[in-house]
């Protein structure tokens, strides 16, 4: 067994291969997004120190910000106790997470009104989607 | 439709009925756990103001804290831009959220080593879990 396979073996991937992972901003705690890895896209993370993600709707690996330019520097890596999710602290360059132009994925709050609950948005567009993928890196 | 079946129909559960549930604490930003809600815990969980996940090992409704006490008050749920997440700011009371008696479940850390990446443990066990599971709620 090698060192690599070694901690990765620790991970408990789903019947999909895959695991989530959490982003949780360094410096303000903020929840930034969570999406999956399979095994590829955790050794490749832990390799590159970049935030790489598997798409379950292209198939294929994501590295985050490969279009957008929002790459996700890692800084910590951790496992929960069931060994079955990921927790990863990054710092989100460009300020923003959200394919939405937003910080963070989670800008929608369950508010109750006078007709009843409803999903409030609670956080700007930073940035016009159409600016942001243009199919350049600025 | 009536006014719960909306909020809740902007849910994207898993072909298993599932949808991931996140727990932050709304103090420390730490992020707590994460476990899994069927359609039923997420509606409980709303009216009850405490967290109520689903047990996919005991494939039934788990009222956090419904045996070691250490419930979860709800502060504000939110909810991704693919509706497939759920984000909840809670109140950890005990301060223990993890089985294993730690303040939160994502206790190991990778780090590297002379011999390789490992994942360390980095939190303390602030109670044993034998005391914590007594069938009594201290």
């Amino acid at each position: 067994m090698t060192a690599e396979s070694s901690w990765l073996d620790a991970l408990a991937f789903d019947q999909d291969g895959l695991i989530p992972a959490i982003a949780q901003d360094a410096q303000s705690g903020t929840v930034l997004m969570m999406a999956w890895m399979n095994a590829e896209a955790v050794a490749e993370t832990v390799r590159t120190g970049q935030a790489v993600y598997y798409s379950r709707s292209r198939k294929r690996l994501w590295r985050k910000g490969e279009e957008s330019g929002h790459t996700q520097t890692i800084h910590e890596i951790r496992l929960d106790c069931d060994g079955d999710v990921l927790l990863l602290s990054v710092t989100q360059h460009g300020g923003i997470a959200c394919h939405t132009g937003r910080e963070h994925c989670f800008f929608r709050r369950l508010d109750a009104t006078p007709d009843g609950k409803t999903w409030q948005v609670t956080d700007p567009v930073l940035k016009d989607p159409a600016d942001i993928y243009t199919g350049k890196k600025s």
